[in-house]
């Protein structure tokens, strides 16, 4: 009997049967960490900027000298000097003086606004008209304003992203702390499988599981590791189930795990750690199975449907190695319009493949026809939706909730 | 006088001076191919599947022996063999009988249909009891279901995720043609800079575009070049530049592109090629350059603000990169419900970073404050949306457009 849970009872278990691996963090290179897991929190050490800066070229003045100033009634300030880029001001402004200061340059002390170039007149006499007043703190960055001691700037379990990457910059963290990458094991099984490369005979088909799931792998920032097509046989795949949890950190077997006779899928992972559930009620995706050993190592059997086995790693997999990274997984949901009916009657929540387009009234949703083996269907999809269990389908115009397919 | 463009008007320039290079494509393995751009159509060249087959395990039968049979009164058909995975059928129905077939197994000639175990019964006698009817087709996949000689499964310029994997596995397609990936040199200029690993004096800051541009280019499946803090000068700028363009498709410079007495990007870049833009009018990224050579690689003049920096290269040269590549470029957006106020008023497009979360009345954007200079008040964004030139911001609940930061 399968022990059936719904998707949202399936992610559930395995928030709570899974647990951050526990391994010291690697330090890599800043130009190799985008895409990386940050293994700590991320602290700033020292201000960011460390001096106040203006943010136009101009002029640097005390605010208060320029008040009711005008077109037609200047401000007229002494310039006391010129502040140098990549170097510091080097004065301090008297009342009623001023320094010319670049874009990104010192604002001297003294100072506490600038007056952008444009609106200051040079005299040419060593005084300089403002001809539009400024309050405190225009057109300049103050020390701090983008980190102070103390502020975290990033937190732990973040995937870095080309930003963070240039906060790690501005930080000077040219070695940063990460999650070392999972390996992930991949077995295809299924007596019909030939290699991609091979020309099958009548009743074989090509294994599209092994690079399907492999390419998945890849996207989520682990590591693969294929271990080719094993026959369905139980002693087969024990053997290498074994290998692949003793070099790998979770594995993922597609294929030999429905109601059968030929469910070996499930005897190999009873005896090698615990099955935490058998089957979820969804379609494509029933025969979807998990287990974990006993030292926190992942063992997932996949639909032998390559478009089940791609729908269960986005949502189960990709959790898994989020809960086993310590990560906190995003999903990247978009709301569109669907533009065709979608039926549904299956008691099982029924999950989609859709295209997304930008319609004259916001998103659409172009559903994908085609039955659950037909992986060439969902290539050029977006994402995908679900309809609910309870649900007897979606009429054309639903605005549904879209997954998409990319990395996080 | 900055030529100024409005960024859609920045978007067109770029569509219409930019041709994908002329280069042979790369043939790369399957396993390497994720993420890479098709060079080719990819077209089928066989029927995959190249047989009739079950989606259940159950038995194969001609629909019209099994019509008007039920619970009651089922239809009693003769087994005339059982189907074994990976192998051919090796029989041919005739009316009255019926075959064992497993999920993905040959569907013997003769049959047309298969109805699933749980509604079928074995009498032990050589026959086999059919509880309910099927109709033609059910339970099958039939040859070509999937794809037929001829179609066209995947165009040329997309570039390739987890699910065209899969599709170039069923197809055979080991070997993979693809676009040689751009090479992109990245300088960074203005005499404030240090790199990253030293401490800042007074005066000076860490250089944040240098890794934040080289990151963007690596998620967009570039190789970025980076050529270091040039001093801001023409003849040093112009060295570098000279040196990027030999070795590079294109080239970026951070930095120095402003108009003051500094513009030397403008100059270095008016004598290297031909200016397209000089300016856009949006903020933050007003003095971006887009120049072309004469053998059409880019030159791009990234504003010295990260923050300016990370948008222009989302916006632009993306879009620049794709023509190169020949490839269309997909923005993802997203409809999110605004939380908070934010005003604009310059004239200029304002774009607003923001963070995504899901409320309990769908996506909602939160806009992050912080002037433009500050990169790590982006360290956490989802993305960001526009405010238009016209238009003086938007009030809290406005559903915004926001481009989302992803690779694509």
């Amino acid at each position: 009997m399968l022990n059936v849970k719904t998707p949202d009872e399936a992610l559930e278990i395995i928030r709570t049967s899974f647990v951050p691996l526990d391994r010291p963090p690697e330090n890599v290179t800043l130009s190799s960490a985008l895409g990386r897991v940050l293994a700590l929190d991320v602290t700033a050490d020292a201000y960011v900027p460390d001096f106040h800066r203006s943010t136009v070229d101009g002029y640097a003045v005390r605010a208060a000298d320029t008040f009711g100033c005008s077109d037609a009634l200047p401000a007229q300030l002494i310039l006391s000097g010129e502040v140098r880029m990549g170097e510091g001001a080097g004065l301090t402004l008297a009342p009623g003086q001023c320094a010319a200061v670049p874009t990104g340059g010192e604002v001297p002390q003294g100072a506490d606004a600038v007056q952008m170039l444009e609106l200051c007149e040079d005299y040419g006499d060593g005084t300089i008209g403002i001809l539009k007043s400024v309050a405190p703190g225009h057109n300049m960055i103050f020390r701090g304003d983008d980190v102070k001691p103390g502020d975290r700037v990033l937190p732990a379990g973040r995937r870095l992203e080309p930003q963070d990457i240039g906060a790690l910059a501005a930080l000077g963290m040219t070695s940063v702390p990460v999650v070392p990458r999972l390996r992930v094991g991949v077995i295809s099984t299924g007596d019909e499988l030939v290699p991609p490369e091979q020309i099958p005979a009548i009743g074989q088909v090509r294994d599209v599981n092994g690079p399907l799931v492999c390419a998945l792998l890849e996207q989520a920032g682990v590591l693969p590791r294929f271990y080719g097509i094993v026959p369905d046989q139980e002693d087969c795949l024990t053997r290498t189930m074994e290998q692949g949890l003793t070099e790998c950190d979770a594995v993922i077997l597609s294929g030999g795990s429905s109601v059968g006779e030929k469910d070996a899928a499930y005897r190999v992972m009873s005896a090698l750690g615990k099955i935490l559930f058998h089957g979820i009620a969804m379609k494509p995706g029933k025969p979807t199975l998990l287990g974990r050993t006993g030292s926190g190592k992942a063992m997932v059997g996949l639909p032998g449907h390559p478009v089940a086995a791609l729908f269960c790693t986005h949502l189960f997999v990709r959790a898994i190695l989020a809960r086993l990274e310590g990560r906190s997984l995003r999903q990247r949901q978009v709301t569109a319009r669907l533009v065709e009916e979608v039926s549904a009657n299956h008691g099982r929540s029924q999950y989609n493949g859709a295209i997304l387009r930008q319609g004259s009234q916001g998103l659409e949703a172009l559903p994908i026809r085609g039955k659950s083996g037909l992986i060439t269907a969902l290539a050029g999809a977006d994402g995908y939706f679900c309809i609910p269990r309870d649900c007897e389908g979606f009429p054309a115009g639903t605005q549904v909730l879209v997954n998409i397919f990319i990395a996080d």
